[in-house]
Parts: structure tokens; C-alpha cells; sequence
């Protein structure tokens, strides 16, 4: 059915046929992740609550905004994007989130988590401001419900004075399972909603801020979703309604029912070899660290899992905080822990450290307090896409000052880099990329703050100068197929982003310098070489993604499209000496 | 009697000797910061909270965390900072805002709103964590209340499992009246504690999220507020309590009672000639062209008045949103309102859109959705030190794909960037200082995106290349003074940052060039054109701010100091023509 699916359709079906559709969408999902990798129980769960949704409202007329969007493929099925979803997340194929460019019926592109009320909000503003007439809806998980932008957005609903439909879509889990009191406050709500006790005072809360609050108990009965969704959409005309529906994470396949935290998303098994991820490294470094280190503490933001650190909280629960999906005040835990003598490492997705940007620059690094970031997921991260491409993150913290920026070659380096940390007594960024896929063979050089490391020495016209293991694969890959032409070139380790390494740069007079880093170009290791050099009319140029923002594919293939592969700078170097 | 004071004698006064010196510390107040500005109704308001504070608790082993810092002037009188009270603002004296490094009373730096919840269940944490005994304290306004982060902190209270004390200090303002539902709901709490009746039923949201509620209507009656204290002090071993206090922002004294929105800053009357202000401008011509333009709205983020919009939220109520102070929010609600085709401008001051950073990546840009930034007191704004310097903007701003930077010259350009983008389709950022100083005297030029404007054009050997009024005046200045000895050179005005205006640039290859801007080196104008020079062997030589926290003074003193100065350039060049 979902082959010619068009809304008429859908609004026309009987509920035997509707069921029928939720089954077709859910083998379709599981069949093309499975494949493809992506979210898969987020989107199991919310199948009928979507399929309720066509039914109900008249989209793309109707608005609907899903939060973080790891819930959206039902929606991209129903909205004629199932003849292309075979190519979910694969380069120039769907993308894995909602895409304003992809399709009319999504109406706002989300990433990152509590962005959707705020834009449902501004969504309906606009309507009213137009004098148009349609619904607006956000569908919002648990997970990003205690996220402090939902706050802020509730308290400005009266303000606006506008009317909008908020979904809980409450599974009990973010990514991790869900924390904190607000989730506390939900699970007593939904027992009234269980009991039918819907108008009970537990629900004031949310009356406070202006919404009138209802419910249902089995999100996945499509026939009760359809019901209420008609109900409250006749409301909506006077007032704000918040729906809290309960639905199950994985709902449909045992495996993912039975284990909704490692189904959240699915990663496509690669052929490549690797040697260690960095998570593993950072939980069995900071777990042995602070077996000697009584101030050793860990903060995250709802990803303790993906992060490395489930054997570090297990070991040190009170020493441990995962605070949900709240980075700024995890930075900010961080930074006043710092200040009373404990030593935190805050463990976060480069591409959601974005969300702490004041805080690192005001709490962490303006009062100088020993917090190390330790940044997984750095450089581009791939199927995700350009909301989730952690590609900024030299760029915005080496213009801070007080922050030492660090990138380990290799996961050896990694855990040299920890070790480093520990008594590194000011705010201390390390980066690194999901995969570790080869430890180099130099010998394991001590770290020393600021100090960069020759892997290749051969003098010379040209010196790649390179951070983290991407790019130092990429240099040394480079160096190794200019050699078969009798091009030597030299080869440096930028452990340091910041500080630069000068007596190293200063005793490159004879080189050209090339730079390579998994990172946009604008502030980031080669922007710093530039102006290093701005008034020595020394030749720099640089390997880095350029002004643009990256869409999903394979790691490989967009490090190579968007101009960072041994390939370009052997053709780089190449065109030079034949100048 | 504030001169000798210490923890002790506060201690061992009756409330007779408390009374004189509450009105001591206000007199104190009133005239250093009507002689050197600074933040006057906030702290008057809290004289009474803070003597009772330093009464009942023991400091500084107690620790205290305010929020923001515009209420921590009594606080510095009570703890050995009487004598160097005079020198408040001024360079090298005493902060405006809490410093670790300037005594051990102040815990931890603040600036921006909403962190101190989160920064005192940190401290509380640590305390722990080392099995140490003290009571930690915040103390926030029912402003900062509307903030995100305060929720985020909220909502960890339970999972952290600690105990802290939080004074909420309302006085039912911001800078601007408070608004939002949780305004209020504090409105009908505070009935609740005038009434006695704490323990109602309406303080249930603080219950749900583990702190006890309690209050105090008149929270500048000295007594009450001992003894409150002193009983809420002794439940601290077993619980969080949410002390709620109604105080009289500028109480004492008449003419800031009666206004307590323009008394809350006070600025020192300059000498020095203003043509105009950059905000009344931006009110001016916002107001003008929204009368045809229906599409275009205006959001604020408490700070309307001073942000010269005022004039527009009174003609435009239906297009205007202040949402309090959720500067994230507000870009999404500018995002969300541009994707449904209104035309947003987010006026904002430079140091808080460091808040909005991710929302102006994903939300803004990654959606290439045309909304201005119109991001006012950028560069170094002086006498408030280091948490709110705008120096930082062009660095963050620059790296972001899609996004135009600009920097109009003078007020006059101001509002023809303003013109220019109301037809601008993209994602669009004018920064711009407080004070328009002089409007120059070249021709009205046309705006065209990324073109340059030459306001001097001597050819020759060197050409200054500066963004903004400050720094083309410095260059201008320079300039001047270089003719004296029959150096000429070129000067240019880059109105944007980004895109540079490479077919200007790639004319000046006779001419070394020299960049000035009001920003960090690291991001900012300099580092661009460095890059965009990397290979080609030109001299740039960058004057803008190295790698540092730029604490409090005057703007002009601070700029000199930092390295961005006409005589700094002038020795440059001379020094570079000598060589």
C-alpha cells in the first residue's frame, strides 16, 4: 500500500486497512535499517501514533515538527518518499531526519534534541500573524523533555497567545533510559491517564504554563490514538493542548522491545578493521584513573552508554552524573565541581557540545578550571548527517581562551592524552572520532603541552602537518604514494591544535607547509597555521572542508568529496613541482 | 562600620547596628555607582537578603553563587572589599561582577543568567563527593527564573542527591518587567506567602522537583529575614528549600523605585560626543519599514528597551515577542517564523548570542533561513568585564556556513544594512557597538553583498583593511598621522566579514596589508583574509585582541591596551618602512 500512498488515501482507508499499513511500515523499516543502519526502535514505536497523524490532519497543510527526528521515517513513508527509501541515509539518498529541502511535508529540519515546541511555537506565530488557518504540531520524546528549550518554550506559549498540539511520544528512554524528575512526573501522570483520571491535579504543571493537558495509555492502539487525535483536534481551535502518549521503544520486534537502548540506532556492520573504539578507551582510562584518583568525576548527557563510561558508572556511582539531555547545565556541573577542587571529565558527541558554547567559554574557561571535554564523534560522523557532522568543533573552541585543544593521533595516544589530562590543572579539550582504526608505529613519544611529534622527518620542501588519526592517515598515506615518485615529504603529528607547536613551526623555514584536519577550514588547525605565518610570506595550504554544511554518506566518501584525501594533496603537491 | 568589617562583627551586631548598616551599604552603593556606573537598583533591592545572609551563615566556608552578579555589590562590602569599593569598574579595580580571583567570598564567576542553580548543585555535589559540611546557596532573580538552565538544574535536584538552599529574589523584574508564565506563577506564590499559606497547594512544581518550598513577602524587612534564614538554615542538613523572597528593586531610594528599569544600569555621562546610538537607529528604521513590510517581526530576549525596540513592540504588538531571557528560544522562534516565509530580525546583545550558538548553526543556517541577527554592544563593552565583552561574535559567526557577516561603518551604513536586508534572502548578522561616534564623511555608497567600500585610496604599499566604527576609526586615525610623515596609505572599509570581497582583495597585491577589527584575532576578520592569503605570499599583518579574557575598564583604554590602537599601527608601518 505505501507504494502509491498519497493522503487521500490514507484518509479513505478503513482501520483493518490502516493496521494493514502499520505493518507495511514497520517491515519496510526494519528491512531497509537493518540494511542501511539507522534509527530503528524510536521508529517502531511511533508507527500508529503516525499513521494517526495522517489519518487526522491534512498535511503538508497541517504542520508537524519532530524533535531530534530519530522518529520520522514513519512520516517520510506516508509522504510519498517510500519509492526512495532504500536510499535512507545512504549519500544523496534520503536523509535520515526531517529536510525542509526533501520534502514539503517536512516543515522544519531538527537534529538536535527540545528544538521542536520552540519552532512548533514560532510555526503557529506565524500562521496567526499571516491570518492563516492550519494545525501545528510537535511530537516530542521523554528524552528531550528535559531539555531546558522546553522550558523556555512553555513559558512563552500564553506570551504568544497561539494554540499548538504538543505530542509526548513518552518511552521511558532517550537514548539511554530517560532521568531525572520531570521523567518522575511523567510515569505518575501516565498512571493517571492508565486509571482515566485525566483532569487530576497531577497534571498542573503543565496547566500552569497554559496547555490543557490529556492522554492516552496505549499509543499503540492505533483505533484510541485516531480517536483522541480527532478529539483534541476540534480543540485546538480554542486551546493548547499537550497529548502524553505512551508508546513502546521497538514496539513490534522482540529484540527491540527487549533491548530499546542498543536498537535506538543501528550501525551497518563494516568490513573495515578497528582496533578500538575511543569510547572503550576513555571508560577503561578514566575507570582505572580514578581508581587511584578520588577527584576523577564523569558527567554526560544522556549517553553514558555510546560514550564509553557504563563500567565507569557502574564502578563510581557517586562520582558519576548522567543529567539527560541537558549539556549546558552538564557543562556548567562541571565547571563548579572544577572550582571545588574535583577534576571532571565531561563526555559528549562533538556535534552536542555546540549546545555549550557560553558555558565553555564563561564557566569552564574564564574562571580556568581544570575540566577535560573529552569530544567523541569529532570530524565527520556520516550517516547522520549535516546535523550531526561534528565538524566545528576546532573551529569554536580554539578561538576560546584558556582552553588547550588536543587531538590524539591514534586510541594509544588517546589514553597517553588522559593520563596527560590528569594533572593538567586548567580546562583541557580532547577530540576523536568514533573508530579507532590503527595505532601508528612511532615509538609512544611522551605528551608534553604544546609539543607536536615528527612520524615522518625527511626534511625538505614539504611538511604535512596533521591532526588526529584521519588526517595523520591521510598525511601519511599521502607521503607514502609522492615517495613512489621520488617526493619526499615530511609528516607532523598536531597533537596540539592549541597551543601551536612555534619552536616546531619556526624550524620549518625551508618547508612548504600543508594542513590536514577533519574539520571546516574557518578557525580551525590550518586558519591557526595562517595566521601563524601571516607575516612571513610562508606558503600554507590547506586541507579542510570549506564553507559549506556536510549531508549524510560514507565517512570515506565525504572526507574525500569535500577535499580531504591523499589524493588531493598528492595532487596538490604534485601540480606544485611541476610548476 | 563597613570599613573594619568582618564575618565576626557582623555576627555579634544587634539588629539596630544590622539596620545602620544596611543603610550604610546603600549609601555606599548610590554614590560609587552614580560616580562610576554600574548596576544600582538590583543591589539595592538585596541589601537586607545579603546582611542576613552574612548574619546567619558562615562565610566563606558557606558558599554563595549569584546569579548573573548584578546583585552582588552588598556582598563585596560584607566581605573585605569596603576599601577598594571606590575603584568598582574602573580598570584594575574591583569587578561589577562575582571573581574567584578577586576573594575567596566569591565561589564562582557569573554573568550570564540562569547558571547558578546549576553551578550551586555542583559545588553541593563536590562538597560530597570529599564528605566535606558547609550549606551552598544561590541566589537568583525571578528573570534569570525564566531561563532554561534553572529547569535543566531542576530537573537533576533528585539524581544529585544534595542538598542546596536557593533564594529567589523577586522582584518581578528582568532589566525588563519579568514576563512568561512562570512570572506568573511567582505571582501567585507570592500572594500565597503574603497569605501565609506556604504551604499550598500552588507550590507543587517545586515539590515535584524535590525542593522544599517556603517564603518570605517581605524580603527587605531585615529581622524576617534572620530568622527565616536561620530556620530554612538548619533544614539544609535533610533538604533543598526554595526560599522565595519578595524585595523592592532599588528600594531606598525613590527615583530608582519608581524606575527601576533604568536605574538597574547606571552609565557614567561621557564627555565624549554621540552622533546617535546604534539602537536607536535599529529602532528607527526597524519601526519604518515594517510598515509596509508586514512580514517582518522582532524578537527580543528581555532586554526590548535597551535594544531600541520599544518604539516597534508599541506600533507592532502582534509582531513583536519578548520572551524573557531564553536567548536559544528566541532563535528558534526567528528560525521557525522565517520558515513559514515572516521576515525575523533577533536583536540581541553580542555576548549573550554566545547562548544561541547551536540554534544559529541548525536552527538558522543549516536551513539557510532568512533571519537578521542584529547583535548590538559588540567589541569591548567596557566597565563589565569579561563575561560580557562582545568580542567574540565575527569568530563564532565567521565559521558558520550560509551565514553573512557584517559590520556596518557608521550609523548612517547601519541603517542602509539594515535596507539591504530586508530583501536579503539568507541567513544575515550585523554587529554593531553601542555608541555611533561620528558618521563619515564618505559618499553614500550602495550596499552590495560582500563588496568593500575604499574611504581612502592612496594605492602604494599599504592598506588597512577594518570592520566596524572603532576600528575604521583607528585606521582612519592612523591613516592621519601617517600622512604627517609622508606615509600614505589606503584605507578600507570591510562592511562584511564574510563573504571577504575577494575581487578587492586580489587588487591590492602591491599592498601589504594590515586588518584592525574590535574582536579576537582567532576567527575574526584577520584570520579570514590570512586564509585567503595562505598561498600566496602576502604579508598580512593582524591587529585585533590575542588570546585572552579582556577584563573591565574603558573601551578606548582597553582597545590600546589589547593591541587594537592608531598608534599601534602607526609604529608598525614606521617600524616596517626603517626596516
Amino acid at each position: 500500500m505505501l507504494e502509491n500512498i498519497t493522503q487521500a488515501k490514507i484518509k479513505s482507508m478503513t482501520l483493518k486497512e490502516l493496521l494493514a499499513l502499520c505493518e507495511e511500515i514497520r517491515e519496510t523499516i526494519t528491512a531497509t535499517v537493518l540494511k542501511n543502519g539507522g534509527h530503528l526502535s524510536s521508529n517502531l514505536g511511533i508507527v500508529e501514533l503516525t499513521v494517526a497523524l495522517h489519518y487526522v490532519f491534512d498535511f503538508p497543510v497541517d504542520k508537524v515538527v519532530f524533535d531530534v527526528g530519530h522518529q520520522c521515517y514513519p512520516h517520510k513513508l506516508l509522504s510519498g518518499r517510500y519509492g526512495d527509501f532504500y536510499t535512507l541515509r545512504q549519500k544523496g539518498g534520503l536523509s535520515g531526519f526531517p529536510k525542509r529541502s526533501e520534502s514539503p511535508f517536512d516543515c522544519y529540519d531538527t537534529g538536535h534534541a527540545g528544538t521542536a515546541v520552540s519552532a512548533a511555537l514560532g510555526i503557529a506565530k506565524a500562521r496567526d500573524v499571516k491570518k492563516e488557518d492550519f494545525s501545528v504540531i510537535s511530537v516530542i520524546g521523554d528524552g528531550s523533555f528535559n531539555n531546558g528549550l522546553v522550558y523556555e518554550a512553555f513559558n512563552s506559549l500564553r506570551l504568544l497567545n497561539t494554540n499548538v498540539l504538543l505530542i509526548l511520544n513518552d518511552n521511558g528512554m532517550s537514548i539511554s533510559p530517560t532521568v531525572g524528575s520531570m521523567h518522575e512526573y511523567l510515569e505518575i501522570l501516565s498512571e493517571d491517564v492508565a486509571h482515566k483520571q485525566k483532569k487530576e491535579k497531577h497534571a498542573k504543571i503543565f496547566e500552569r504554563f497554559g496547555f490543557a493537558y490529556d492522554g492516552v495509555y496505549d499509543g499503540n492502539d492505533l483505533e484510541k490514538m485516531i480517536e483522541k487525535l480527532t478529539e483534541v483536534k476540534a480543540r485546538l481551535k480554542n486551546e493548547s493542548v499537550i497529548l502524553h502518549v505512551m508508546t513502546k521503544k521497538g514496539k513490534g520486534y522482540a529484540f527491540c522491545e527487549d533491548d530499546p537502548e542498543s536498537t535506538h540506532g543501528i550501525s551497518v556492520k563494516k568490513s573495515e578493521k578497528i582496533t578500538e573504539e575511543y569510547s572503550a578507551v576513555l571508560g577503561r582510562t578514566l575507570t582505572r584513573l580514578a581508581e587511584k584518583n578520588n577527584k576523577i568525576v564523569a558527567v554526560t548527557a544522556a549517553m553514558t552508554t555510546a560514550l564509553g563510561l557504563g563500567e565507569f558508572f557502574a564502578q563510581y556511582p557517586e562520582r558519576s552524573v548522567d543529567v539527560g539531555i541537558c549539556e549546558e547545565h552538564a557543562t556548567i556541573l562541571c565547571a563548579s565541581m572544577a572550582a571545588e577542587g574535583l577534576k571532571p571529565y565531561y563526555a559528549v558527541y562533538s556535534t552536542f557540545l555546540q549546545r555549550s558554547f557560553d558555558e565553555i567559554v564563561l564557566d569552564i574557561c574564564e574562571q580556568n578550571l581544570p575540566v577535560t571535554l573529552c569530544i567523541d564523534r569529532a570530524g565527520i560522523s556520516g550517516a547522520d548527517g549535516e546535523t550531526h557532522q561534528g565538524v566545528f568543533d576546532l573551529s569554536f573552541l580554539s578561538m576560546i581562551p584558556n582552553l588547550t585543544v588536543s587531538v590524539p593521533k591514534d586510541v594509544r595516544e588517546f589514553e597517553k592524552m588522559l593520563e596527560f589530562s590528569e594533572n593538567f590543572n586548567a580546562p583541557l579539550a580532547i577530540r576523536y572520532p568514533r573508530e579507532g582504526k590503527r595505532v601508528f608505529d612511532s615509538a609512544d613519544s611522551e605528551i608534553y603541552l604544546g609539543k607536536w611529534e615528527k612520524l615522518l622527518d625527511c626534511g625538505g620542501k614539504y611538511a604535512i602537518i596533521a591532526c588526529g588519526e584521519r588526517a595523520v592517515t591521510v598525511a601519511l598515506s599521502a607521503a607514502e604514494k609522492l615517495a613512489e615518485d621520488k617526493i619526499f615529504v615530511s609528516v607532523i603529528n598536531a597533537r596540539f591544535v592549541k597551543p601551536l607547536d612555534s619552536s616546531m613551526l619556526d624550524g620549518l623555514v625551508e618547508s612548504n607547509l600543508i594542513t590536514v584536519e577533519d574539520n571546516m577550514l574557518f578557525g580551525g588547525l590550518g586558519s591557526l597555521i595562517n595566521s601563524y605565518f601571516s607575516t612571513d610570506r610562508k606558503i600554507v595550504k590547506n586541507f579542510a572542508y570549506a564553507d559549506k554544511f556536510i549531508p549524510h554518506g560514507g565517512v570515506g566518501e565525504l572526507m574525500c568529496e569535500y577535499g580531504v584525501s591523499a589524493q588531493a594533496i598528492v595532487d596538490y603537491i604534485k601540480s606544485n613541482e611541476n610548476r
